[in-house]
């Protein structure tokens, strides 16, 4: 019987998790597939995180740095779970890079992956190099370079920002909403008019989901402190005059169609399920949800239960999420696995 | 030195928070204002369950019924705190039946107070007996008697929900969104809609919010399975021709004055901070934010911080929030509290 805990994935559910059970004692493996811990807000190089403000790198980088010195996190970066087989309170595990352990149980902290915006081909990414994502103005923001046009390096003086770029568009088979999408955007907006005094920011929406208090810091100050625009629109095409970005599409409140030039068209892409879902589902035998991303039972008795006995589930693995729940989520679920394994072992010193 | 964790409010978020420090075999005292546990999905008799279509009673009925007989949970209900003093570690506790205690650090879950609708006169809440609220229409369908008109027991053939009673709305200082109203609103007329076939439902919105994966299961079942209208508009005044209730507003679409007859009209009423929360951040000692919400240091490091070190705060008591991320946010913040006594327990061990 092992009481080690698995931990799959290092983004903020993952390093959440290695936290909370390191904070009672416990001991877990944290596998991430890439050189370096952090999740997508350290490896998409992430500016100023939402709601906090504070800077991705100091953020989850302090997360990071913590587990790294922690002597209860053993982490096992630049591998993968090839084989994951046994019970509850004894599961084998097997390591791409061959060794193998075992643990009580397993916390899937998987994430997500960015919608690949080449596969809004009408909107211009991959076409024009000025239509970037809204992940590429992260790391313009965070290189400390400043959000420039990639085609000439110019400042730009026009932005339109899309949103549910993968989110919300059945013809794509996204149907579902990305969450975070809106409040990043809001937040990106301000942080453009911020360097750029003079550059006007427009925001292509739906609805505006800049929900609970989010309100109150994105959706009313960049409108009013910032004087980001917003068009409700449905947006036809992003296409180029040889000088300008031609975002067309129709005003849904005025119904008439609008053609704006702009500098720079930013993708707000939203969060598709993990491509290696399949593989993951594969190796722990856990179901995925009909759009692809991990099966989870309800929260009211134990916490990010999967389909399997033993294994659990945490943040944007099961859907879009903020990064706030995410870390939440890790910590439930991680104490939920603790506990299965703690009452395993209970059990058998009874028998 | 005390070990007991000090858990106030027994909703959704209390309920996690003992269960998570029962399952690591740490003791907890729960204190709830009211006689029985449970929070608003109990006390206020909501029916089914977002996103997990569960009845409110199955569901936070069965926490209530886990925390009650768990002998690591000790349920003080029908009493407040009239004082905390002391430090981490060593915070001495005084309920309004008299008796004091010891504990190590709190746990402030002590949720919301649902927006009154009295205070949007114009929209015809306290005027007319067919305007009720979310919450009404909730105990209407957990009683099992369906919905109906209050003022003679009709079935309704025409409902008006509307949107954002109570938030987004800064006439009445409530510019916070209550993120959770547009998924329930959904859900409601959903069950209108399968217990009155012939009942048409129309919700009058300002921005859909069904936000992530609920988007598939509220935002486009309603409109495609069940045939709910979506309206989108600003409502000047509910009023009545002494037969139909008569909602006034301007359809911001098509930018014209819109007057629909109805049967009943329903409150989506937002979630206002607790009305105990100034005696709660007095007794206590912790910041508010502007809005009144309690206040919460970032997520990243220790989990649900409040302004005064051992004093954590989970759930709705820190702005409107989802159950299932009060559920998660209530374990987090508990383990981070118990992480804390334990912490100081290792120090004193060691000098």
């Amino acid at each position: 019987m092992s009481h080690s805990i698995l931990i799959v994935g290092g983004g903020p559910a993952g390093l959440a998790a290695a936290e909370a059970l390191a904070s009672i004692g416990r001991h877990s493996i944290l596998v991430e597939k890439e050189e370096r811990l952090g999740g997508a807000p350290i490896l998409s190089g992430y500016a100023k995180l939402v709601p906090s403000g504070e800077w991705a790198k100091d953020a989850i980088g302090g997360m990071v740095r913590r587990v790294e010195g922690n002597p209860l996190v053993s982490v096992r970066a630049g591998r993968r779970v090839d084989a994951f087989e046994g019970e509850p309170g004894n599961f084998n595990v097997r390591l791409s890079d061959g060794s193998s352990t075992t643990v009580g149980a397993a916390v899937l902290c998987t994430g997500f992956t960015h919608f690949d915006s080449v596969n809004k081909p009408e909107w211009g990414f991959g076409t024009y190099p000025d239509v970037v994502t809204t992940t590429q103005v992260e790391q313009m923001i965070s290189s400390g370079k400043g959000v420039r046009c990639p085609s000439d390096g110019r400042k730009p003086r026009r932005v339109a920002i899309l949103l549910c770029v993968g989110s919300r568009d059945r013809q794509i088979g996204r149907e579902w909403c990305s969450k975070i999408c809106c409040t990043v955007s809001c937040n990106i907006a301000m942080e453009i008019r911020e360097e750029l005094p003079d550059c006007h920011v427009y925001i292509y929406y739906m609805d505006i989901r800049t929900f609970g208090l989010y309100e109150t810091n994105y959706y009313w100050k960049s409108q009013e402190e910032f004087k980001v625009k917003y068009i409700k629109a449905r947006i036809a095409e992003v296409t180029s005059n040889g000088q300008k970005l031609i975002v067309k599409g129709e005003d849904t409140l005025v119904k008439r169609p609008i053609t704006i030039p702009f500098d720079m068209v930013v993708h707000a892409v939203g969060m598709d399920p993990n491509v290696d879902n399949r593989t993951i589902a594969s190796v722990f035998g856990v179901s995925l949800q009909p759009q692809g991303f991990i099966g989870k039972a309800n929260t009211y008795a134990t916490f990010g239960e999967t389909s399997r006995p033993g294994i659990f589930v945490a943040g944007s693995a099961t859907g879009p999420e903020t990064i706030d729940d995410s870390i939440a989520q890790g910590k439930a679920a991680a104490i939920a696995a603790y506990a299965l394994v703690n009452g395993a072992k209970a059990a058998a010193q009874a028998a």
